[in-house]
């Protein structure tokens, strides 16, 4: 039997490394465990950003030129809601919309946030296992120059321009984890950490009581992937933030960032420099071409990384370090 | 001064009755108030057809072909909610969701519906006054050879071809009537009854306890047009509704529906030789065409009705009989 991976997703580049490995040889072997900070209440309906993006991307309806959104949309509702005078920052589609008037109306019901997102996904025809770290309400928020703001102001209506000087998870202390999400962690074989924030995606991630310490006691290989490529990230806030915190904002600082946590970090090729470096935090290194433009690109990753990794045999008995 | 005007208003006759009085030199004295009975929720989004029938028909948006709903729509977010598995028997517009959804959010963020029903038609571009006669959540219920139906059920899922042995307005027992409703009511030197369904249209406005008193107190000149032509109704459920409670199917049984509120019917010229029988009533009665295929039949029926009523001067002094 193939080894069990879990893919712990942010956004785009969760999304991006979730097709590779979904398209790869080992897809019949992946579950994905996604983030939630991200969720908002927009215009009275529940929006889930990665969530979405995850399922989007992995079902082949994600809107590809941006990298979160469906493809071939339409925004009649949401220039109808501008007329009513709502502020319309945010971009939703006229298709979108029916995964928030959906995912809302369930949450209404009572029915919880992570059997939702199962049944969103099944209905898009994913079957991988989507999981949700936690069914509590938790949130990202940045306390910036503009006062705090969440997760969704600061990136999509400010454009990451507000001087970040410190980042929360609201409502983190007092969730708690899933069952499917802690079994899942317990059950890997193999754990990747997709080259996602490694604060605000992954970090919101591990934020969950009890996330963080099944990963650190799960005998799985621990992976991750750096965003961090020269020192700037692909998409996204990382670097704003690894410097608001006054992390290193190169592959090092992600380093940082989950010492103690990972076996291996995969870093690009153009960071070779910062392999002897990384080691000295305890962890083992790996450069390639960590750039994913097209699936091409994505599969050969995905393998990559699984490649890196001790087979089954070279594992049994052993506790990974 | 000119004499102020209230009418009660259903949904697609009221809202062409509604049309005639506001194109009509009466517009500045017109206040409607709207039933609600029809309101329920649809995929967790709060519609209330009626009043945005009235709303989208007063500023010109009203699909006219289908005498509901928005012109140019298109339903992409209808289609997806259907992919998503839901249920879409009830047809929703892309621009008509941007009403519902943001209805939804302000019912949720606590603001009275009547303040909501008053800032979209606002936003429309309509400033005659649009009352509700309850902020509460009353709701037509029939009971029918399918078990009880909510009335959207029955009206557009079934087509009104289910057999029914009675009517309720559920929740209107205790219900509070609005203040602006009754003040309405009040105010009024003539009221209409538009040429809406006696019993789940205008039956429903008065269901609300205090409505009927008020208007039966009121000194107001009260009059009601005949939704019953030739023994058939022009849209809607009328006819069979008066069946089912055995109520003559003709305007002789609007008027037993209105007997001790109405000072005067209007019946359509075919339905003469009834005026004998509504008159023994206790009720006056006119004829004349109250089809209302276009605007300038609108607003010469409206001009008609007002014509119909006493004078200011005629009326001082004197209580209404």
């Amino acid at each position: 039997m193939s080894q069990s991976i879990l893919l712990l997703a942010g956004g785009v580049g969760g999304a991006k490394m979730a097709e590779g490995l979904l398209q790869s040889q080992f897809s019949n072997s992946l579950s994905i465990l996604g983030n939630i900070c991200d969720d908002q209440e927009i215009h009275g309906l529940w929006v889930s950003p990665d969530i979405d993006t995850l399922t989007y991307t992995l079902t082949d309806r994600i809107d590809t030129e941006k990298g979160w959104g469906l493809k071939d949309e339409t925004n009649r509702t949401l220039d109808a809601l501008n007329a009513l005078g709502e502020d319309t920052w945010m971009y939703l589609g006229d298709q979108d919309f029916a995964t928030h008037i959906y995912r809302t109306q369930l949450r209404k019901q009572g029915i919880r946030p992570s059997v939702i997102a199962k049944d969103i996904a099944q209905k898009f025809g994913l079957n991988t296992p989507l999981l949700l770290p936690t069914d509590d309400i938790v949130q990202t928020r940045v306390n910036t120059d503009k006062g705090w703001l969440d997760f969704q102001s600061y990136f999509v209506r400010y454009q990451c321009q507000p001087q970040i000087s410190e980042i929360v998870f609201k409502g983190a202390d007092s969730a708690k984890a899933t069952t499917e999400a802690l079994k899942a962690i317990q059950d890997a074989d193999i754990i990747v950490l997709a080259p996602s924030n490694p604060i605000v995606s992954i970090g919101a991630i591990l934020s969950i009581p009890g996330i963080r310490e099944a990963l650190i006691q799960s005998t799985a290989y621990k992976l991750a992937v750096s965003p961090i490529i020269g020192g700037k990230t692909v998409k996204g806030p990382a670097d704003k933030m690894l410097q608001a915190l006054d992390i290193p904002c190169n592959a090092l600082g992600v380093a940082q960032c989950y010492q103690g946590l990972i076996d291996l970090l995969v870093i690009d090729q153009q960071d070779q420099a910062l392999c002897e470096e990384i080691s000295a935090l305890g962890m083992q290194v790996q450069s390639t071409d960590t750039m994913m433009h097209n699936r091409a690109d994505k599969v050969r990753l995905a393998e990559q990384l699984i490649s890196y990794c001790p087979t089954e045999t070279s594992m049994s008995g052993s506790e990974s370090i």
